[in-house]
């Protein structure tokens, strides 16, 4: 490697995976509490390890079989990248074994932050903090030492050819770009599955608990409560972990293809662009490290105090960022080296506003949410339609920041020439890599919610004290900002993932031409030009990638549609494993009248089953979805078809996204307002609707909200990977 | 005019016209029934047209400044149509004069209805039908009058010029196009006014009224009561009809200026190009007039009968047109006749299917809105989760007919070539006429909904017996069913027509560029084509409108967020006027306790007066995100960028909208489906869980859903017009 600073890379991917395992002994060694606490973490350990064995099975089967599936389109038919079957399994473990190291942390975590919070409240907040950092740290660790251990890889084994050393390191980032595939089916896996256990059981403890049986919230006599706080684990923790996991190799990875196109006629310069976003994503993991070290708060410190604490630590790293990302560019020499910063610093910024309006949209602090509150008193039917108002309108500041974003990164890092395409793609996935460099403190304040709520729910079920369930309730109530906050990054990254991942399709289309032997292309008037040099306008003009053409614009309506039809199938699949859930937690209280009166223990493990069950069987057809779309619409329609596609998902999939997380959000947060004393207060009118409106805004903001985030990804992914088979049998 | 076969459109235009009025007059001479009947059927015209005069006062002040804007535009800063101030009035004129004769005809005919359904089902029907088929008739009959007659004038006044008769006939069509700008914002003003109106009333009238004061529906003690019935009118009758008034204008004019372009270099055969789409829509008001004939029924028809008769008339229509549209191109002689009436066929087949996907996803008799009712069990949350399930899910027919239909019809159309961009998006123009031919029995069958709705209320506030009420209510039953097939043509026939103005709008800045003296353009490599001649395929690559430009992206993003942006305001739009509404209903039960005695008659004025100012003032808002959005891209984005919007905009905003409106139904009709005996039927706590699914459907299913028709179309036309300025000012 030519490239110094590329080795940042590997030392801080070292690095990360050195704390991580650090914060994870320093963890281990605190006190775990009373022998009552003990036994109710490894419940949740216990169920959580359960739900993980389950779905890793089922991985393995799906794996196994697509596995093959890329093998015999590579090494048979010869459309398919001969890389893939490899990159493919790895990926897929990987993210898993990120997902797997964040639920050991996080449910070990969650006891010991009740212990700690018996005492203090700095010392709870510094292990449920550091623990979610083992989680943020793990997937930026594994996920950018997989991208520098591949990319030595391929860059040593992929030959020199005639076609020149520009070609072949196209070749090289956009084989390397295999790897996010393993990683987007495994986060379809952790999010939509996740997504659905931890909503079924939620929805399915509150309807028989709380509703019919009149036992409060995270009670031990509910047979469901032990699989809700493993819900959170998987949801929460494995899921938004294997979501950014994605997100972060994917941007990385669509960043060095672009940067390897752009430049494709100088390859010093090109290396340079290869290696920029792999080196700056090193930086942000060494200063997210030094961001996780300013996290501490005093005793007695309040929910601003606590989240100022929180914010000092993300935005110092942000702020580092800015800085050496310009040391780090000037150093490589990359040229146009302040556009390039500006893109990243553009990056950033988008993801601050972003996480910022959800914060706004949400937040009983601000209007949106007390409008919701106030509708309350007329009953569920004004609130509902009220969060329905409030998560449409919600989507307008996301959609600008992320429009404005994507367009100022494209105009500094083209120099403000809109011809030049490749340059200002380029710039997009740098503010996507951008944004996502801080998400190894970022990911820990995600990673953080679950194991605060966690450790609130253990010490409700042990019985704790008023004075300790006041330190959980702060640090629980700064994690359902963390996750409102977390949520919306998590969104618009998936966006802007997604529009590198689709502008570095042309590029593995440019590939897949040149292998089944198209080395010229014609354009519309009769001007040829090489597959090999083609700009993107050129492809664009081949493909006849506009708007116009028929097949763009039903591949754009079927794009859309996709969001719509893949939201309704989680959404109702949501609705069937809560029934399944409350049929068994009302059998359990039937069979067994001991267990309210609290004298005999419900079966907790049967009901971590069901959701389990209920997760993976619901999870098949939207999946699928994801999957195939893509490769029915590149068979029929083709690439122009495929693009509109991918673009028709991503348009709408984002703002439905946007629209179905916040709605959720409000709803929570209205209730919680209304309880904490507004418009009646608890049991009143407006209450019992609030939680109706809590009860429906479920499935919006932890089930179908974020996993549409996954299906954009995947989409954009699955076209990559098809790229070969689309452009050799496709129809029109 | 030397296409003879043109005429067929003047004749029919005026047959349609004289048929209504025929309709009319046979109405009028029918039994009003009992004074009472009479008083409250006073009521109800009074409200409806106090409520239009309201409407039209706004609309003139709009109108005025909007006029007056245009006309600076276009005599000051020369960057607009001359004719356009001229046709804006007209069009606006004519949509409001269809409304208000469709108004007239509605309230009238409910007593006469009611009346009638005291002897005989077969004589109700009639006079029902028949009073609907006046508004289907007008629309048609002024829609294709006027555009008969501005094509004549175009025709007569624009003068030959030395850029030969081809260019001359672009420029005759792009300039009646601007006809459609007026019919469109008339349809905001009464499809998002009457929407608003409409559900504010029933909201209103719900909540206070069943919910507080526990009186049944349609009961005369409740003073929101004459509001909600005239509610029924504003928004079915004088909503749909402006919406479909539109479509209908709009679908012709774009086909014609398509075909206009699509032939430039031949004006005999551009002529026939021209005349086509007009000349069908003639013929499509002959053989509906033909079809209402057939719609007859007998004494004692059960509800599939009714629905027989309905269908015969519709289908029969529809086959006629198939049989007699071959005749008459092949009679015109335009060049690829099977094409064109493949395309013609395609369109009419497509209306069907999106109509009768509506139909399975919201009628009680099918599977998606029983799983509604069955999910009432577990109370209004789960029963809300499905309903937004099956929504989303109901969009997948409806995208992919539309779909299917686009390509099939460019397909047909251009010989099956897919770089004959212009004769293929002519052939989609077609597909919408063709979907639109038989909108005089469509739309009589839908103007039919809400007459008979206001008969069954009218009866049952005159206290008529219970063997009138049976035969009120089949023929209401009859009208929900109508009422959602109609909303899903409307939306289908939105959707084609959006795509069919988009099309043409790269017609329009042709024009607007020879204007500005840009007599060539200089594409891709070089190479330089005339603008007066250029193909679509030149103006995609001359303005880079490919979907990786960033301008494209970030305008296809916003168009989506402006989608539900514009419905998150109009569905809390209702939310805030069905409070007001509360709040009056409220104070006239405290003030005078008479009222819900029987003893003294609440003031029904007030409710109306009140419902009135609600939906002017909150219309507001949402017209003008749909007329800014486009100008404000166009002047920072471009070309590329609104065409973004556009097709963003169309692409969520028709999908949305079919979820919004089949969530709506289906929950409306799984109340229904409840009440009449499944799930524990009426007052169980599953058909209290449905009433509040209802509620929160109403705003989604009449306001929010039928309100996105216009927004796509709106934006279309509002950039269309904007073209100039556009081309002239813009950014990037």
């Amino acid at each position: 490697m030519n490239e110094p600073v590329f080795w940042i890379a590997p030392i801080a991917a070292l690095l990360a995976m050195i704390y991580a395992r650090k914060f994870f002994k320093e963890m281990l060694l605190q006190d775990q509490g009373t022998a009552l606490m003990q036994e109710i973490g490894d419940h949740v350990r216990h169920g959580a390890m359960a739900y993980l064995r389950q779905q890793y099975k089922i991985m393995f089967l799906v794996f196994a079989v697509l596995t093959i599936v890329f093998g015999v389109l590579a090494y048979y038919f010869h459309v398919q990248n001969p890389w893939l079957p490899f990159t493919f399994v790895f990926g897929g473990f990987f993210s898993a074994l990120a997902g797997y190291f964040g639920m050991q942390t996080a449910t070990r975590a969650s006891t010991r932050t009740a212990a700690a919070a018996r005492t203090s409240l700095p010392d709870a907040l510094k292990i449920a903090f550091r623990s979610g950092a083992v989680m943020g740290l793990v997937v930026v660790g594994l996920g950018l030492g997989n991208i520098v251990v591949w990319f030595i890889l391929a860059d040593l084994l992929i030959p020199h050819s005639a076609a020149g050393e520009g070609v072949r390191m196209v070749l090289v980032t956009t084989t390397i770009l295999t790897f996010g595939v393993g990683a987007s089916m495994q986060a379809m896996f952790a999010r939509v599955g996740g997504g659905i256990f931890t909503k079924a059981a939620d929805v399915g403890a509150d309807l028989v608990g709380k509703v019919e049986s009149g036992i409060p919230e995270d009670d031990p006599r509910n047979p469901a409560v032990i699989a809700d706080n493993v819900g959170d684990n998987v949801g929460d923790v494995a899921g938004m972990g294997a979501d950014l996991f994605e997100s972060y190799c994917g941007a990385i990875l669509a960043a060095s293809a672009l940067g390897a196109a752009a430049y494709v006629l100088d390859p010093t310069l090109q290396m340079k662009a290869v290696v920029a976003p792999i080196a700056i994503a090193g930086i942000g993991i060494l200063l997210s490290i030094v961001g996780v070290y300013l996290v501490k708060t005093k005793e007695g410190a309040t929910q601003k105090d606590l989240l100022g604490s929180l914010s000092r630590g993300i935005n110092a790293s942000a702020l580092m960022i800015v800085v050496a990302s310009a040391g780090l560019l000037l150093l490589l020499g990359i040229p146009n080296v302040w556009g390039i910063w500006g893109a990243v610093v553009t990056g950033l910024i988008t993801g601050i506003i972003v996480g910022r309006s959800t914060e706004y949209s949400t937040s009983p602090s601000y209007g949106p949410t007390r409008l919701i509150a106030a509708q309350a008193e007329g009953g569920p039917a004004t609130l509902i339609i009220a969060g329905v108002g409030v998560g449409m309108l919600s989507t307008a500041i996301p959609v600008l920041s992320v429009g404005a974003g994507t367009m100022l990164s494209f105009l500094f890092a083209s120099g403000f020439d809109l011809n030049q395409m490749n340059l200002g793609l380029y710039g997009v996935a740098i503010a996507a890599v951008g944004m996502l460099s801080t998400l190894g403190i970022t990911l820990a304040s995600d990673a953080y919610g679950p194991i605060a709520d966690n450790a609130g729910g253990n010490a409700e079920m042990s019985g704790l004290g008023a004075e300790v369930r006041a330190r959980t309730d702060a640090l629980d109530s700064l994690g359902n900002t963390t996750a409102a906050t977390g949520k919306g990054f998590a969104i618009g990254s998936a966006a802007l993932t997604a529009l590198a991942l689709i502008a570095s399709y042309i590029e593995v289309i440019r590939i897949e031409l040149v292998n089944i032997g198209q080395t010229v292309l014609t354009l519309g008037n009769g001007a040829t030009v090489a597959t090999a040099q083609a700009t993107l306008t050129d492809f664009m003009t081949f493909f006849n990638v506009t708007l116009l053409n028929p097949t763009v614009l039903v591949g754009l309506l079927i794009g859309s549609m996709v969001a719509f039809v893949f939201s309704g199938l989680t959404v109702q699949a949501v609705g069937r494993a809560a029934i399944m859930m409350v049929e068994e937690v009302r059998r359990q209280f039937r069979e067994d009248p001991g267990i309210l009166q609290g004298t005999s223990q419900p079966d907790y493990e049967r009901c971590v089953a069901i959701s389990t069950v209920g997760a993976q069987r619901e999870m098949v057809l939207p999946a699928l979805l994801a999957v195939i779309a893509p490769v029915v619409v590149g068979l029929v329609l083709g690439v122009a078809g495929v693009i509109g596609l991918l673009m028709g998902g991503l348009a709408s999939g984002f703002v439905l996204a946007v629209f179905l997380s916040n709605a959720g959000g409000a709803w929570d947060n209205a209730k919680k307002y209304i309880e904490s004393g507004y418009h009646g207060g608890k049991n009143s009118r407006a209450h019992r609707a609030s939680v109706i409106g809590d009860t429906v805004g479920d499935p919006f903001k932890d089930t179908s909200g974020p996993s549409l985030n996954i299906l954009v990804k995947l989409m954009s992914i699955m076209a990559i990977v098809m790229a070969g088979v689309t452009v050799t049998y496709s129809l029109l």
